[in-house]
């Protein structure tokens, strides 16, 4: 059981409320393994540390990332770093080391508060020898201060009477999917305190590690043995154990690299030596996540899977959100796994982002300046392709450079051309949306000013070189793009693209207006600075009046792209059931030359643009779009979307299924692929699932406004959105 | 005035008791500056700082020694280093930099308070601009903690409003006499704490420094500016100042080697963060100096300068003598300046350990280890040369090999061959004797099991190698050496040489009986590791008895060395007054051919082996000596023994010039070169001469016995001395 020793009533009081905020797991299931490590993941907006067993596993798979802390590798160009693990403390019964696969779990439960940012584990465990003893593991990784990470154990002994030996220490240069990042240029240890400082191989980030331990026992022979031959610093402590007294071991870990301080190891030393006491540590913690909650919780009465499960979603993205760094971004593993390599995606702009920008503006504004500051790399990707102004990267890392892999091996050892870097053009009106919502909904002016409108307006410019004129149909072309729907590439027409770029370029137009008269000098500045010229106005205006379309004016259905309704149907009932992506299953050619979406492509345009698209024409393209999409094994960015708009279509049976197909996309690993890494995306369109769809809500001139549609068992829905600078509360009640 | 705000009652009280405790300079004499930064010198067993200013002054000579590092040099080989300076804190009025030569000195006192080893400093000053203000500074090396050093500035106005900006930092790469030994690996700042890492340049010894600047203050304002562009870390205050109110700053800083840690800079910032206040420091600091002086302190009565020089010079040697390190010793500037590029002498175990021997045997233990370490230098030395067992270098350093300068440079470019290193052999016997007299007087039979034998015995190998037997007189000689004396150089049978080498081997004689009866196994083991045969043992025997002496049988009188007879008399009255060395006036070579005696040869001799020769033979050897040394400017070792023994001649009047000689070399600038350090033999010969020579002291079997010889004017002499584990308690009244 959650053990929770703080000296402060209040807390203990919230402790006992906290029914529906602890994600539990009864049964340790070996096969789960790295499931279950994606799913105990922490995070506090610097780091993030994979739910692995402090004492190791067979053939687990620790990770430790940092936001930011990128290294030189072959294929991917550039990954984040697994770091130095900060966990390991290991633990001996006369003698006998204490893993979960040795000797016997007589009970075992770990729990996830999401309220209080606590992973806790409680073990009952008899080693081969057959001594009986009770283990209680907690840990946190501060939100209050993102330097500090804790571990405590607790031992309390059944039935033995003897010596339990703890160490605790770091892992040093651990590898990341088997490539080597990490050189130690020096490890040490004084006192009851150890230490290491490491620089990435290539990209030279130094990063400095110190801990101490601090045991809390009456008859303790602390040996520290700070660096044995050829191993890493280690703090060794000797307890004397007797049947039912408790030992109490806490090691505190402080963490900094050279993007925060040139001198991280000596921070970490300094900030180890004179931090507070792990209960003093947690209190804070538990502080910051207290005040987190209070803007961004959302109450689901009726539906306790849906309470945990959003919850669940919600405390990962607002746990990895950057929140004292604006030059990183939340990659769409967050920073739990090594997928995609750490990179961003749009992912963050169109999913992840709504959250913040309505519960936690700061955080969102962290985010948009990443992409202000990759503005350089993206003004590189567009000249270095011949085209003006600003192209972001499909993946992006430090600089901004694209970093999408141009060629990758597959299994059988061929090489497949990867195109999303060169063509998937739309990640330039993606962070101009992610822009434009940030402004409309905070009214932060003097950001728009400063950072917002370079951003928009130079990708605009880029659309200018990027479009084609169609003389024969009197047409503005964007030929061979990719769109959302990635089973489909060099394609021409994309109407997701095309359309959001018609939103993007008039958006253009209208924000340079405000800037003009609201800021004539910094208009100035701008268009001096991006070369915009009085005429550019007219030609912005002409493409988005004439970009191509293709859409039946009696239905409104709007083909995919040139040629999408040629393609072979195919009916996906067919294949269920099945284990995997229809890409997967039919190979990636075949699949371009079938109608089988990965993911809403032109219903995200009708998601992303609602005020554009009446009922009727919603229903037509859903009617047809709809069938035709991997909901189960395509993209999970996809089943949030169509839950919104299934409500927009009051079909909030089918809502619910998509809704929880994406809130349990980790927590039930409903894709098979969670150990790879939190779905962050999918947890961000949850948040958009819940206030979009279930609750409702429409941004008006107002402020926001709630229609809604909740599910069949939902008896209560509380929520809280800011609308520039007020706080809207929203309890809806069946 | 000196003012310790320390919550003690005691420790005021011994302030007000403190009469003859305090060297005080009260005006600032510019032209005695580097002499007075030596007077001024605090060592702590670890490091020694010159009394150099903490704002500076033009020309002055800062030096930070650590015992043990050293670096390569030309000529030298190797020298002790000037390590990063420490003490640096300026302060600008109104943005006028406060120094002494700068605006105008109001009044000025420089104190040393032996008893509570803290030099403080008072000045009120006018500034250029007219502001008058009053500083105090006072400063410690903690003895108590050795790695600590603080130093605190008073600052209070008189008639100034305004700001005074102050500013605290190190000098990290000071040069040894325009040798650069430096290089600072790392330096930085966090919050009030600042670092340097520094490497020396060839030994690759690490330095760890911080420092922390505590400002007591109302109104205050701390900018913490931890690195300037091509500068090192410095932490700045501004502080808003008004008349009649003081304002208090520390400077906590910490030092570590890699010679005691391997992560020196990490323990000095371990250290430093989690330091005491500065008055926990100093309270432990002056504890720790009433302990020393429980033990070794002097009382005189009726002469206060005695009093005060012969504590000073107890002080120098106390607080210099190494505490927690055996590889180390004392060299004969201490650590207060760079002659003799701090090597090590047989100064240390004929003139400086007596003092530790009798009152800190502890601390004469790790001098006498510093030998025992050195021990396979010694068998180098021995081998290169051609000989057995082992031969002590003349100049030591950290291994024990021979460091002596073989060529010098002149000032008018000629090179001169220095032959100390290869042929002034006594230092074996030197090193054996103060092994001897440790043993003898402190009973420490493991100690001379398992250090002292071994270093007792080798070197008397060596003998065996290095006497010749002389056939024609049925002799062995000792040819081609140096003697004490070392105006006269590569001489033949010196009888200096000869009869301690005599004493040699009947001593090792004595320890070798008494081992193989002791400890067997011991003697068995070593006799195997020295490859000692029984055969030895008669010709260490016949070598004692047949070594070539030159004595008159009826007068007594020892010839010097063979030959010495039939060099030029020299009436050295006809040169007085000079200031420089006989030898300094007629030349090296021109010196060496007449009876000019450097300092006492046959004479110290006679110190040394006290009871081998009775007072007529004495007397004879005094009266043809004692005029035909150099007493003013020859060897600053010499006074004191010609105290000693002027004293055991009856001669109290005499002694007592002697004495004072010795006993105000430092503080009176006796020599005119006080400025490169202070004569750290000196000061040990002045405790032997207070005690052998007016306290009259004789060790007898049943210990320490007094036959005072009290100079004219002292009523009373009280000290305190330990035999064989008993303090025996002295107090000599006439």
């Amino acid at each position: 059981m959650l053990d929770l020793t703080i000296e402060n009533s209040q807390l203990n009081q919230r402790l006992v409320e906290s029914g529906d905020w602890n994600i539990v797991e009864t049964e340790f299931d070996s096969t789960q393994l790295h499931h279950q490590e994606t799913v105990f993941t922490l995070s506090n907006g610097y780091l993030g540390t994979r739910g692995t067993f402090e004492e190791g596993y067979p053939q687990d798979c620790p990770a430790t990332l940092i936001h930011g802390v990128y290294d030189d590798v072959a294929i991917a160009t550039t990954e984040l770093v697994n770091c130095p693990n900060w966990l390991p403390l290991t633990i001996k019964v006369a003698g006998e080391r204490f893993r979960m696969d040795c000797g016997e779990i007589l009970s075992y439960e770990r729990r996830l508060d999401l309220r209080l940012g606590i992973v806790s584990r409680d073990v009952r465990w008899r080693s081969p020898a057959g001594h009986t003893l009770e283990f209680h593991f907690e840990r946190f990784a501060s939100l209050a201060n993102q330097h500090f990470l804790a571990t405590r154990c607790q031992i309390t002994s059944v039935d033995f009477e003897g010596e339990v030996e703890v160490e605790v220490g770091f892992h040093p240069e651990p590898h990341t999917q088997g490539v080597k990042h990490w050189q130690t240029l020096k490890q040490g240890g004084l006192d009851n305190t150890i230490w290491l400082h490491s620089k990435t191989l290539h990209s030279a980030i130094e990063l400095g590690m110190a801990a101490k331990l601090v045991v809390e026992a009456e008859e303790t022979t602390t040996v520290h043995v700070h660096q044995l031959e050829q191993h890493s610093p280690t703090l060794i402590t000797k307890l004397a154990v007797i049947p039912d007294k408790t030992i109490t071991l806490e090691k505190i870990v402080t963490v900094y690299t050279s993007r925060e301080i040139s001198t991280p190891a000596e921070a970490a030393i300094i900030r180890l030596v004179t931090a507070p006491s792990y209960s003093t540590l947690l209190a804070a913690h538990i502080a910051a996540w207290d005040q987190v909650w209070q803007e961004s919780d959302i109450v689901i009465e009726g539906d306790r899977l849906a309470q945990l499960s959003v919850r669940y979603n919600l405390f990962q993205i607002l746990a990895v959100a950057p929140r004292h760094d604006d030059r990183v971004s939340i990659p769409p593993k967050t920073l739990s796994g090594f997928a995609y390599s750490g990179h961003i995606f749009w992912d963050t702009e169109i999913f992840i982002l709504p959250l913040l920008i309505h519960t936690q503006p700061a955080l969102a504004r962290n985010l948009l300046n990443y992409r202000y500051h990759t503005l350089p790399g993206a003004r590189r990707k567009a000249q270095e392709m011949g085209y003006r102004g600003a192209f972001y990267a499909w993946e992006s890392a430090s600089t901004g450079d694209e970093v999408t892999p141009r060629w990758v091996p597959t299994p059988n050892g061929e090489q497949v051309r990867i195109w999303c870097g060169d063509i998937e053009v739309h990640i330039n009106t993606d962070v101009a949306y992610g822009a434009w919502q940030y402004w409309q909904t905070t009214g932060d002016d003097q950001w728009m000013r400063d950072y917002g409108a370079e951003m928009i307006l130079d990708t605009a410019v880029f659309w200018e070189s990027r479009v084609e004129w169609n003389q024969k149909r009197h047409s503005y072309d964007i030929r061979d793009v990719i769109g959302p729907d990635e089973n489909h590439d060099r394609i021409d027409n994309n109407a997701f693209t095309n359309l959001f770029i018609q939103w993007h370029l008039q958006t253009a137009l209208t924000l340079w207006d405000w800037l003009v008269k609201s800021y004539p000098d910094t208009a100035a500045q701008l268009a001096e600075k991006l070369d915009l010229q009085p005429e550019q106005r007219q030609l912005w205006a002409k493409i988005a009046k004439h970009i191509y379309i293709n859409q039946d004016l009696e239905t409104g259905l709007i083909e995919q792209f040139e040629g999408f309704y040629n393609l072979e149907y195919v009916n996906l009932a067919d294949y269920e059931p099945r284990t995997k992506s229809m890409q997967g299953l039919l190979g990636v050619e075949a699949t371009s030359q079938k109608q089988i979406l990965k993911q809403p492509d032109v219903l995200m345009l009708m998601y992303l643009l609602r005020d554009r698209f009446d009922r009727q024409t919603l229903q037509t393209n859903w009617d047809y779009y709809n069938p035709r999409t991997d909901h189960t094994y395509g993209s999970s960015l996809g089943p949030a979307i169509h839950a919104i708009l299934a409500c927009d279509l009051n079909q909030s049976a089918e809502a619910y299924t998509h809704f929880i197909r994406a809130a349990m996309v980790d927590l039930a690993d409903v894709r098979r692929n969670a150990h790879e890494g939190i779905h962050a995306a999918s947890a961000g369109g949850v948040w958009q699932a819940v206030i979009f769809g279930f609750g409702g809500v429409r941004m008006t001139q107002f402020g926001p406004i709630a229609c809604p549609n909740l599910p069949a068992n939902w008896t209560r829905l509380q929520f809280k959105l800011k609308w520039r600078n007020q706080t809207y509360e929203f309890d809806l009640m069946k």
